[in-house]
């Protein structure tokens, strides 16, 4: 079959490989649509989590390996014991690799795994014509929701998850700094979870019209001071709740000075480096800095909103490339045009 | 009346200053015993928070003024309008000066008034023979405490309110990093909520009776790598809530390396440097960063704890000295002697 394999930095092969074989437990899958994640484009680019001399911790793989964990497709084969699944089911799925015997998995908050995986990354991920999943992080893909929408579930499950974390936020007033497709997916995740008045910072104006829609408050960033902004937005009391979806100190210490005494803030940005921090700012008003890895269960609360109509996946696909073309029209394509894209799907099993 | 003045660093002057009035609302208490805070110690030395030349957002006043906010002491006078306090009543206080109207206030957690002062920051303390404080914020002194108990509930209700903003930690393993006061309220605070087993970490010995004595594990981080200590000790689980009670980047990196997956972390720290932190490994396995700022109520559970025997305040004072005394015995004193010292009390009113 034909896969998408990472061998290093700017060094990933479309390969013919061997099919995969599902083990007890897991399922084959022939993929039908796969996204690109923003970890995708660090393994491109580096930093890589991808190991490439210490095994990893939990599956043992190095590279070269299949990367890709944002996915839908159908179930081709069953793995020994499997049930409750069938050949011909839709699905899509959560692509963490996890040792199901600590803590964490124990009390249901797998993706906090001790040993925490990733297809993709600690082994062959969706970036494939076919791929093998365990059969318990499976969601099927409800009637009217299609294939090509399903694989943009992933990505919405992580800030419906983060939201999740923070308890109620009925009636808050939310601001969201960054809107790729992490920002809104907690823009969106914030919004139908209840959130009040919700504001989404960013650079330029490629999300304005998309913010404006699902009834949110966009301010670019780059023509507004966005504290001046928040003071006056807020009435000068500040926000409730700041999501950080960029992973840069300056950012960091924005969500910190934009926040009223008492807020949380919720950090799903990726931090190339490590930021320094406010820490007095922090504490003289008791915020509380969450962090979110992930998801759990979300992806079925994401698909579902697209079931209702909710969310349209459209409006977030800004791109399709096959397998073939990944490379070139993919990642180096987001290296040179990130800010304006949202999501780019590869189109792999559906013709 | 004699009052310890702060001038500036290292001038801190004994002098005869005017007695307070009470304002309408306001009680005036003769002083039997005050404490010297950590913050009064960074008054005396720097960095300071006693405005020089900006008048104090909520009070206006500037330097000079008088300083302390821990203190025992008898109502001499009551304000107009005061009711419930009679002139004779043995109280102590919450120090905080609040504007009462911002949404913090309103919801009960004044302690992050928008415009927060306190006590010997923000206006006249403690540290003299007589200090006016808000009726509302007052604590009486049940009978079998002492006053000179009594000035040591303030230090120890701030680690009670941190951990009742933790929620529920019964039989969680804690770990508090720094048995200076502060952590030490925090490991009784968090001993009283019911917490599991409670590691301290500490440099030297001069701790390890005291945390013995109240069922606590005492480790010599000086002689002992607290990350390996902790490793063994959770047997491979690591802790579920770290108190970090020092204010540094490598203690906060401890902290955050020791905690396992999910755990909630407490600052209480004043940090003097902004610090780098791991942004990562927070967010990897969503630990929590906590925050706490002084406390609201729960010197009246701190004075609770010591009538009903659960807390020995003896044990935590291990210095006294008068306002005369005040400078070289005390603030030059912690500056040679600080990790052997708890709390330094300054006998005032009380022959």
């Amino acid at each position: 079959m034909k896969a998408a394999v990472w061998h290093g930095y700017k060094d990933i092969r479309i390969e013919e490989v061997k099919e995969p074989s599902p083990k007890p437990g897991q399922v084959k899958i022939k993929v039908d649509w796969a996204g690109i994640c923003g970890t995708d484009r660090h393994e491109y680019e580096g930093p890589n989590f991808i190991p490439v001399k210490k095994p990893h911790r939990l599956t043992g793989r190095v590279a070269p390996l299949t990367i890709g964990h944002e996915f839908s497709g159908e179930i081709v084969e069953l793995g020994e014991g499997v049930e409750g699944w069938n050949v011909g089911d839709k699905v899509t799925a959560n692509g963490s690799l996890t040792c199901g015997v600590c803590e964490a998995c124990r009390s249901g908050r797998y993706n906090i795994c001790q040993k925490l995986g990733f297809l993709g990354v600690g082994d062959d991920g969706a970036f494939a014509d076919y791929v093998v999943v365990e059969a318990a992080k499976l969601f099927a893909i409800p009637e009217g929701v299609s294939q090509r929408h399903a694989a943009v579930a992933e990505p919405l499950a992580c800030g419906i998850h983060a939201t999740n974390l923070l308890g109620d936020i009925k009636g808050k007033d939310v601001v969201v700094i960054g809107p790729g497709i992490i920002g809104l997916s907690a823009f969106l995740g914030a919004k139908y979870a209840g959130a009040g008045r919700i504001l989404v910072s960013g650079i330029g104006d490629y999300r304005k019209e998309l913010i404006e829609k699902y009834g949110g408050t966009y301010v670019d960033a780059s023509k507004t001071d966005l504290e001046s902004f928040v003071q006056q937005w807020s009435d000068g009391r500040l926000a409730d709740v700041v999501y950080e979806c960029i992973g840069a100190e300056q950012t960091l210490d924005q969500a910190i000075r934009i926040s009223k005494p008492g807020a949380k803030l919720m950090i799903m940005g990726v931090f190339g480096k490590k930021p320094v921090i406010d820490m007095n700012t922090l504490q003289e008003a008791e915020r509380v800095l969450y962090t979110s890895q992930a998801h759990v269960n979300e992806i079925a609360t994401a698909l579902e909103y697209m079931k209702e109509g909710k969310i349209n996946a459209d409006e977030l696909i800004t791109r399709e490339v096959t397998l073939d073309t990944l490379v070139d029209d993919g990642f180096e394509y987001l290296i040179q045009h990130g800010p304006e894209n949202i999501k780019v799907l590869i189109r792999i099993g559906e013709k």
